[in-house]
């Protein structure tokens, strides 16, 4: 057991140029981070706890952990249209080795490259397992994309398939994934690296009229945009894109993909083009109608059907 | 037990206008908050975890948790001379009731105002229980105090005095202590209702060469600050500013007290003004010197003495 200073000390070696980036002024080891905020922007900031045991397997492998707690805190910042900047990571342990601490930093420096994040400051406590991370990224002023701005008569897409991540949760070999042997569409990969839509969230200012990050499961996370935009919603299950080898009923409730589900009145070859650009399919699945329950019917080619609802935290 | 959806919904009704404050553009119960950031000014960010029956004692008061999280969080926007703005908040519980989520909002609530900080989003997970809080402010660009810019023959600087919350963690009854009975002097007011030095810190821009916040008692962040600064320092045990009834080598390593320590080249006498109207003292109890092992010597009405050291994490 070393000491918690110097513990700090080699995860913050262990980042490397992930701990800093354009805009960093004062990164790790000082009481607080200091950062500069483009002009003209404004800052979107979100925070996500994944706990051990319950959201991902303890005994892990500490760079999956690493990697999959930035990335499902991303996924908030694409679901707004933002660009990443900068992310805290709280991490909370009851014991915390040396080796574990760098494949952990290593593994949130990988995700913090691939998303363009400085990891500009933390925590690290003494207790059960779980990792708080909070993101920071940038919109021009006026243009994030919020839950709130569905219409009657705009188009709900989804980005990417759902349902693969959930694959893996039923596999033995959860526990066993360190980064480099992933393969990034395998049920095991799409679990532990999610890819958050950043470029199409930054392609859909201005084009999407709300959006959400895909966390819970599709069938709750739509019904949480529809109840924001204060408008019921017809879903087409057979519409859904499901990862190979998914069940269209799981994959419409499973919410480890990290996917976005946004709305839009653009004309769907608009859509199409910007997803092709952001190298993401974004295929629709629903329409959003008037109606003050907020309620998302259900149908299979045509005919109601009941989809369970997604995760529930308590 | 509720669902997860209705607690939050109930946590920021709680909340109420500590929920939002200029410049929340978006706050609570989108996948992001969005805020604005005042021209020419940097984002100071920095992220708190206490974790309960290591931090603080899991049945305590909900209102007196939620009141200690921000505040820890905050004391360390203070030591960077950065105005409170805004807050996540993520909570990890193992079962939350709708009397435990209002009270934690209400203590929440109570420290947002006093500090002028909005609470504009958070989380809600089941699991063992802690509290992360990150804390955002803003400091004119290039004004933020850091641990490093201490120089040999800065004087340093304690506010308020040590050893008071201490004092409270060796009573019975550190868990019972709604706010409304908590009086501000005592030890339990002092370890529940920490009041960061939030005036006195942006009174110190410019004035103050370095500061850091005693989390972690002032012998082992006197130290940190000094390695930061490259200097080496000698301070006196009996200078040190003690809560009444508790013993000086107590209050010279105790953390829960959440005051600043700061170094400064500036004549006494401005400091006291600066303090006096920022209405905390502040006592010279140490000067830096040049030293590259960044040593702390402790002295006792100039005899050399033995100070233990802070709180360990680990």
């Amino acid at each position: 057991m070393s000491d918690e200073f110097d513990l700090i000390g080699l995860i913050i070696a262990a980042l490397g140029d992930a701990a800093t980036g354009p805009g960093v002024v004062v990164g790790p080891g000082d009481d607080a981070a200091v950062m500069e905020v483009p002009k003209a922007h404004q800052l979107v900031v979100s925070t996500d706890t994944l706990v051990a045991d319950r959201h991902y397997p303890a005994g892990a492998c500490a760079d999956a952990i690493g990697y999959r707690s930035l990335a499902v805190a991303t996924s908030d910042l694409a679901a707004m249209g933002a660009e990443p900047a900068y992310a805290t990571v709280s991490l909370v342990i009851e014991r915390l080795t040396r080796g574990w601490a760098k494949r952990y930093a290593n593994g949130l420096a990988w995700a913090a490259r691939d998303f363009g994040i400085a990891i500009v400051g933390g925590n690290v406590a003494r207790g059960p397992q779980s990792i708080t991370v909070t993101v920071h990224g940038h919109v021009p002023a006026g243009h994030a994309i919020t839950r709130s701005g569905g219409m009657p008569g705009d188009r709900i897409y989804v980005t990417g398939t759902l349902g693969g991540a959930g694959l893996a949760l039923g596999d033995e070999g959860l526990g066993e994934c360190s980064l480099d042997a992933l393969i990034h569409d395998s049920p095991l990969g799409r679990y532990w690296m999610p890819q958050p839509r950043i470029a199409l969230g930054i392609a859909l200012r201005g084009v999407a009229s709300a959006a959400i990050d895909i966390s819970d499961g599709l069938s709750s996370d739509l019904a949480h945009l529809c109840r924001a935009s204060r408008t019921g919603c017809d879903a087409e299950l057979s519409s859904v894109p499901v990862f190979a080898g998914a069940q269209p009923l799981d994959a419409a409730a499973a919410g480890d993909d990290y996917e976005l589900a946004f709305a839009s009145a653009a004309d769907p070859s608009v859509i199409e083009n910007l997803a092709r650009q952001a190298g993401v399919a974004a295929t629709p699945i629903a329409t959003l109608h008037e109606g003050s329950d907020s309620a998302v019917r259900w149908f299979d080619h045509g005919v109601p059907v009941q989809v369970r609802e997604g995760f529930r935290h308590f």
